[in-house]
């Protein structure tokens, strides 16, 4: 019966990332908990940058700063 | 003090609807648990089709299926 | 698919109060919205009265003030 | 590590009102807990009025009837 | 800034189980959002089996009755 | 009608500290959203340290290694 959430800012998630988070945490889950992937529901809540913050400022804010959350590469 | 969230897909759930979980939901605790409903919360959270998922699939793809969330009649 | 998240003060709700709980949300989320009720979970999460504050107020504090949260009568 | 999310009704919140709720709930935490600030992540979610409920009845509706949440002055 | 709520039954899951769910979560987040994983964080919350239902009837009782969420072998 | 959930690892919170957060984000809310403090319940969710992780790392362990989330001084 897992119920996951996944909270990530509103930054162009196209259908096929969204695809993939589902699709990829119900693997997880099903490998390492040994559940019935029919019982997992997976939700994405996709948050506008204003309404995100982090260190106490709006990622918004952080955005038009050029600090991003990309992997460092 | 009850706080009851719920999660649904934005699948046309019509204002009157609304109303029908929020004063039902309400009367359910005040039965239950006797609290006074002034204290109570309800939130309805409508999450698109794209992201929600089940047994690894998107919402959407299923519905394309043909395949509906909908009770056995 | 819907869930549905019950957040209540942990005051001794007891398993029978809890079972009418869930089998309550469950119909009437069938009987509102027409949901197949095998996909429709219910979790209900009950708090310390330390954690939850309304009003400013720890809810452990309100009760040692006699302030309850129960119905009218 | 603190995750902080304000459910609000969307009734016209500023985007500075948004960046003053984000500033202070961090440097709450950060005083209250002396938890690092870069370590604290705030999330508003605003909910429409049709979609939150109290006393059993829409939000929506009690703005119909008058009825605010504002603080008594 | 992605945050991972994964609401799961308390059923014995063990401390290596929920660090490949954090791990795995978390690498996932980064290979399809390219997300730094520092600026990901996970958390996994366990629920009593008389405080979960689904299809109306609590966990704990469909457990008694011999009905489990494994994956079908 | 505010509702705050505060999500933090269980690590010594202080009932006194428990309510300088309860009060110091309800009067924030008071203050920057002209909302009745009766209105606004916070709540506030003290989470395991083996079910928490950041950077894909069980904050028990980054414990271990002496990894805290104390802000410098």
């Amino acid at each position: 019966m897992p119920f996951v959430t996944i909270d990530v800012t509103r930054e162009g998630v196209t259908r096929a990332q969204k695809q993939q988070l589902i699709a990829g945490v119900t693997q997880l889950i099903t490998d390492v908990l040994n559940k019935d992937p029919q019982l997992t529901h997976v939700m994405i809540n996709e948050v506008e940058l204003d309404n995100w913050g982090v260190g106490g400022e709006q990622v918004s804010v952080l955005r038009e700063q050029g600090i991003t959350a990309d992997k460092k590469s």
